[in-house]
Parts: C-alpha cells; structure tokens; sequence
C-alpha cells in the first residue's frame, strides 16, 4: 500500500468514522481505522461490532481535482486516536502512506515521519451484509431534527435495554420515531415515500443516533436501508451500520390519553423560562419537582421549593385555559428537556387529571407529541 | 434591609464575589454570599477563610444614572449558588431584595418571586484587617500576562505547600514572579516603582492567582498592597484578600545556569509544532518524554516514540546553533507549557549538558525565563 493523500480529506472521513470506535472495547483491532486503497480511492472503517462507520474519499473530485495519487493498492490498520490526533496537525497538505514489513506503516508530510505500528487488516471485521432490505429517502435536517426531538426519552438502564434505542415506524407514506423511558415520552413523525409496502419497525440505539446527528449535513438526503438484523444510514460518502436492537418494544399507544379533561395554550419561551427558575431550587432535591396551577384570567402558576434554600413562584398568563382547574406536579428536568426541542412559538398542554399524563404538542401543526408522567404529591 | 437593585450590576458583582467560594468548604456561613447594603449601595463579600473577593456596586453611576435605590439599610447572607444561577436568569432588570423575619430574603423581579433561607450576617467572617502595608500599582494587562507566564508552573502537590504558590519579589524598581514545582520554573519580571522601599517577598496560591486573572480587565491598573500575612489586589471595584502561604520559598537563583555549552535559536511557533506532535506519542508512555538533537546544517530533530503504537521524528531548521551538539531529553508537557505563553516569534534555548537545566527565553527581549530539568535517559 502506497499512496499520497490531501490532509483535508483524511481528516474529515477520520472525524467520522472515528465516531463508532468505542473507548471500552477490549479487542484489540477495534482500536483501529482499517484503511482500503484501491485505485478509485480510499474506505475508511472503524466499528465497535454493533455500529460500523464507513467513509471513502474518491481519487479525485467531480471537476477532475485530484485528492489521492495511489502508487500501490492495500489494506492496512492503523491505531485511530493517534491517527485522528496526528492528521489534522500535520505540517502540510500532502500526505504520503506506505506500508513497511508486518503491517508497520510510514507517514510523511513536510519534513514529519511518523512509523506507526500496524495491525493485520483480515482481522478487522468485516462489514455487516444486508438482505431483505427496505430503502427510503428522508432530507438529512428533517432526519436530524426527528431525532433531536425523540432520542433525549430514552433510557439510560441498561436494564430494559430495548428502551436504550429509539423506535422507527414505517408506515405507507409516514415514518415516525419514538422513544420513552418509562416516565417520559416523546413521539415525531413525518411524510416519507415508501410506496406501498407493508409497514415495518426497527429500534436503533440512541447512542449511535446521538452520534449520526453529527455526521448528517444541513443539505442533503439521507438514505435509510432497514433489515431484519441491520439499518443502514447512508450520507453522502458516509455509510452507518448500525445492529438493530432485539426484543419487543413496548404498546405505547395505550397509555397517550386522546381526550384531555383540561387544555393550556402557552408561549413557549414564557413556560420554557418560569420552569427554568422553578428547576433552580427544584433540583436541589434531586426530585425536581415542580408544581403547576391555573387560576384566574388564564394565570398560570408556576413553583418549587427546596427546604434549605427558599421557594420560587411564577405567574405567566397563558393565550387560553379550558375545562377543569389544573394543578399537578412533574419532573422539571423532563419539562424542561421537551421544552427545548420545541420550535412551536406556542404549545398546547393537556392534562386529564393529577394522576395522569401530561401530554404536550406543538401548535404550528408538526406532527409531535411528548408525554410526562405527573408526581403523587400530597398536596 | 431593601432596595431595589438593576439585574446586570447585580449579576457582575456576584460573579465576581463567587470565585472565591469553595464547594468543599464544610462551614455553612460559607456557602453564603453577604450583602451590605448602605446609602451609598451594596457591598457583596464571599470567602473561604484563605481567600475573601469583596466586590461594590455604587448607589448610581459617575453619570448620576440610578442603580441602587435602598428604602431601608442593613446586612444578610443568602445562598450563593441559587443567587448567582438564579439572578441572570430573572426575567426584569428591575431586582427587589427584601429581607423578612429569621434572616430569609424575598426577591421580585417581574412576575417572579423567591423566597430564599438566608444567614445571620454577623456569622459570616470579618474582612483581613491590613496593618504594616506596603503598596504599588501595575496595569491589569501586565500583571495578567505576568501570572499567566509563571502560574503553570506551581506544584499542585499539597506535598510542599509553599510550592503550590507564587513566589513575588518586590524590590525598589521591579516585581519578580516565580514558579517552581522542583521539575521546572518559571520566572518573569516587569518594572515597577515603588521608591526606595526595602525589597519584600511573599507568596500568593496559585489556584487564586488563577482565578485573579478572570476578574482582571483588559484596561485599567491594579493596585496591590502586602502585608505580613495577606495581600490586597483592587481591581476597579473588586477587592481580593488573599492569606500570604506560609513558610520560606527555596532559593532558586543558584538553579539555574548562566553561562550554556551550546545555544539554539529557534522559531517558537515551529518548535511548537514540532514537540507537540511529538507530545501525541510519547504522552501514551505518561513519561511524555520527547529527545531533542542538534544536527548539521542547524537543523533540529525532535523525536518521541511510544512502543505499541510507533514512532515520530520531526526536522526543523534552526535560526543559529551554537557551542557543542546537543542530544537531550525532556517532558513534552512542560515544554508545551511553555511554549504556550511564550510571544515571542523566536526563542533561545540554552544547554550546560544532558543532565543539567535547560533554559528558554523569548527573543524579543521580555524579561522572562523557562527552566525544564532534563530526563535521565539510557541512550
């Protein structure tokens, strides 16, 4: 293996792949970014067996500019974090890679050497195969903000570890993803052409989504490509292989009540910033429980209080109350996570009594839906 | 106590006065920030017995502009990490403070209310009293710069108390700061006038030069004045007291080398490059031992190499080599250090031997210098 490739490009495809290597791992291989150079160009690919990450970078750009010059085609795997760290310092632009004996490899740019010890590239695991698969296209924002708005309800126990992942739904014309970790729940879905195949379902991991975010460019589609065992997110020249999470994920639909027995039109930013104050003294009792009244000529109330440090009122008015008084109490945390993936200038809040949940939707007419279970208070 | 107070003075003085708080500090009055509040405005104080940051804010500006407007004089201690979170957020510039019965305080702003716990304000800790003074001025910008070349180098071991500080040398025309932890130091120097005073020395912690150096502006003098046992720095309307570390600092001067064997000039910025991709190998090995060789030509190979993952050999041109050849090793992070608040363009370096100090000093003819003790190393 011996080639010349631009630093810019290198570093960009490293950044990415980089982002499936898993610290913890404990074989050895997986340290490693196994780099694949043919003639066409270079593949980088790094995994932690569960999310595999690929990258090419072309031999040339589409007016003709070249970015690798490949004197001899070869495999080889390089350790990652001294990669990732070393390219982007670099001295110059031009990069030269060639393998030596026993997988060692040389780096030169400028008046650098750097040999670095290698590892056998037949070792590194191969990349996931697809059947059966499914394919749609989504915009990469739109794809984005759909995960922006669920992944934050998953759970963090590894204890019921399908709800660790997010649910994907595909439906004729409609996708939408959900997440819920038992206290919270959050739902967002969008139009999506997938003819008129029968609907399926898969949950992918939040942690690898969390990480996809990053990767996905403000323009552009994304490719999805699902199986029974594997979904597959391609952008751009990045492919994602992500290991679908196994188990039944919870019915859900149950338990979102439909009929509200009250409803609050508030601002966003006016709620978002009584809560925020409220969270202040609430956290300090590791509950953070924040309680929330109507009263008169649509006043809204908001407090906590903490029993070393104080109390905290708020009074917002809302644009409307109807039906029952409310007064209830929720986890300020939740709150405050669903008040900040919403756009909405406005939401609209219904509740259904002080025992059940709290269901919050946008006004502007996106297709979402959050739910918080309220506290038992003895008051 | 109460008066009406604006938002943005109130939250300026508190961010300031919370720097000296210490999360560990197990006296609760501690945890408090105490505010004066007198006619002629508020005075904020926070402490941790070693360390008290008093800062004012006047009843109205040099304009005549009102920022205070006080009904009713007096003293109180609230809870400073609630006050300082909770202030910037109020959603009005306009704050109301009150205090109520048992020392509990009621906040206004807007439609916001908080009841907060508060402290009797005679608990809290007297300011030093300064006896035997002696005082000089010295613009905020040099004294910043001067901290920062120096407070790197303050042992963080609790080991050697005196060491974990900064040693400062007053004498009738120039201020000395120095910095050892035993492995390298650092020393600089700047013209300040003082008359005809007796030299004083005393020894100031390094982790609350540290945070001196964040309430520093980019205009305007410092005053400081030392005492047998504290120091004052004044800072616009900020007053820090600061208890002076205890013990003798050891006599540096016979360390470090006046004459050298051999001499390089080097650019700063390329011999940074250099020793820090050197610093991504040898950091793997926690020695982060980088060699350092001088060549032919003034050339200069900086090398490092880590046994799993490879190794790094770097050329740069020197400016002048002069003397013998030079073949050394030393800790990259404590170059790196220094490299990081050297301004000037170029550097020299000088060498007495491989086991002896090596000693860096800008170019540009600041009165600073950098010693690094080399490693013993076999080859």
């Amino acid at each position: 293996m011996k080639l010349t490739i631009l630093k810019h490009w290198l570093n960009e495809a490293m950044q990415h792949v980089s982002k499936a290597i898993n610290g913890k791992n404990t074989l050895p291989i997986l340290s490693g970014i196994k780099m694949d150079v043919t003639p066409q160009g270079v593949t980088l690919t790094a995994s932690d067996i569960d999310t595999t990450i690929q990258a090419t970078i072309p031999a040339a750009t589409e007016d003709g500019a070249q970015i690798v010059t490949v004197e001899e085609p070869g495999s080889v795997v390089l350790p990652a974090k001294l990669l990732v760290e070393m390219i982007k310092k670099l001295p110059k632009e031009e990069v030269h890679i060639e393998t030596e004996v026993g997988y060692a490899a040389l780096l030169k740019s400028g008046k650098t050497k750097i040999n670095m010890v290698g590892m056998d590239p037949e070792e590194f695991p191969a990349v996931p195969a697809l059947t059966e698969e499914r394919s749609f296209t989504i915009a990469g924002a739109d794809i984005r903000d759909m995960i922006k708005e669920t992944v934050f309800a998953v759970s963090t126990s590894e204890q019921s570890l399908i709800l660790t992942g997010v649910l994907w739904q595909l439906e004729p014309s409609k996708l939408t993803l959900l997440a819920t970790d038992r206290h919270r729940l959050a739902q967002t879905a969008a139009e999506v052409g997938d003819g008129d195949n029968a609907p399926i379902k898969f949950v992918v991991s939040g942690k690898m989504l969390n990480e996809l975010i990053k990767v996905i460019p403000d323009k552009g589609d994304v490719e999805i490509t699902a199986t029974q065992s594997q979904v597959l997110i391609e952008v751009g020249r990045t492919r994602l292989y992500c290991r679908i999470l196994d188990g039944n994920y919870p019915d859900t639909s149950k338990i979102i009540p439909t009929a509200f027995k009250s409803e609050l039109v508030v601002s966003t930013k006016a709620i978002n910033a009584a809560v925020d104050r409220a969270f202040l003294l609430a956290k300090e009792e590791k509950t953070n429980i924040v309680r929330l009244e109507t009263g008169e000529d649509n006043a809204v109330t908001v407090s906590s209080n903490s029993s070393g440090l104080g109390s905290v009122s708020e009074q917002l008015e809302a644009e409307s109350i109807t039906g029952e008084p409310v007064r209830i109490s929720f986890n300020s945390k939740y709150m405050l996570d669903v008040l900040k993936v919403i756009d909405s200038e406005q939401l609209r809040i219904g509740f259904t009594g002080p025992m059940s949940p709290i269901i919050i939707k946008p006004v502007d007419g996106k297709d979402s839906l959050y739910l918080i279970l309220p506290y038992r208070t003895t008051n």
